[in-house]
């Protein structure tokens, strides 16, 4: 049996990395990354849905093996995702989806979104999956779920662009009231609105 | 506009640790797992299904920020994976599943799938996804496809056993002819077998 000290079995809990505020990377959105995780589990508890956050893409260069412990990295970097960060399966459904919090109250920023990310929206949609996006707008208080397909309309148009307009998300969004169990019930937009004859 | 030098433009390729042979972690079931990816990426461009191997999961424990230069992690390590590595979604269904491969000619050992990752197939399985392994038999050159359904029963009936016969795959799971485009077509199975009605 490999000796686990009580250092490395702290190391084993999930999204560690999401807990040190100070570091950099993890700052912008993270609280709202908590409640979607948060209401994953819940869905996950009571089988309703079985939807996970996929693992942050890291370019292992250098990895060590000391003896009689496991193997560790010391050298790699952050990998541009090339899909959304979240996916799994409702009543069937291929769900996927990506979450972006910020504390602008007119418009949400699109800088974070990247192209190859709206290509893998457009295979989703065109696949029968369904895509969208959960935007929160922190010092407002409002979050929405917008659909892919009208993020990618305005992303192939305004490609030159900045930022989507608030106004242009509630016209073709839903709004999702936060709650406690669930935080984020998200899938009470889904069945309501995404998913035909439900 | 952020100026990416050429070294970060390379990070960019998808699994660059693939790449690597020397290195001990990535020498189990590579080449099949390297067939499994190249037919990936034929579904993916021909439109066909848009399914991805997730990233490896790495708890990241301390990252470095050279000036002028992006964050680098100093100390990582692998975890185990809680679910399956590969996802997607073809025709609207949501996919699922896990490779392995061994050189054994009679029975595949069942030791790298973790009852955790059996739990994340149930809990796929009774939300209606489409889930399975692929088996690939190196020396045999033979593979199948073994629906979760028979994975769970012998897994919970065998949970001391170390293995499962090869007759009991032929039994309950489907071979996969390997050819040139896709290597491995395991969505005709899907198609034939596994998708009621189509």
């Amino acid at each position: 049996m490999v000796n686990y000290p009580n250092a490395k079995r702290a190391s084993l809990s999930k999204s560690p990395i999401l807990k040190k505020k100070a570091v950099n990377f993890a700052n912008r959105g993270m609280s709202f990354e908590t409640l979607i995780n948060d209401s994953n589990t819940y869905y996950l508890s009571r089988e309703i849905a079985v939807i996970h956050k996929k693992p942050t893409p890291v370019q292992i260069v250098k990895v060590d093996y000391p003896r009689r412990s496991r193997a560790k990295i010391v050298e790699a970097y952050f990998r541009q995702a090339s899909t959304t960060d979240y996916s799994g399966v409702y009543k069937g459904h291929y769900i996927d989806f990506e979450a972006k919090e910020t504390r602008q109250t007119t418009s949400m920023p699109l800088k974070n979104f990247h192209a190859h990310q709206i290509d893998h929206m457009a295979s989703v949609v065109k696949q029968g999956g369904i895509c969208f996006v959960l935007l929160h707008f922190s010092s407002l208080k409002e979050t929405y779920l917008l659909p892919a397909e009208p993020l990618i309309s305005f992303y192939q148009i305004d490609q030159g662009g900045k930022s989507m307009p608030l106004s242009y998300i509630r016209e073709h969004g839903f709004e999702i009231p936060l709650q406690s169990f669930p935080s984020v019930p998200y899938l009470d937009v889904v069945d309501r609105h995404l998913i035909g004859g439900n």
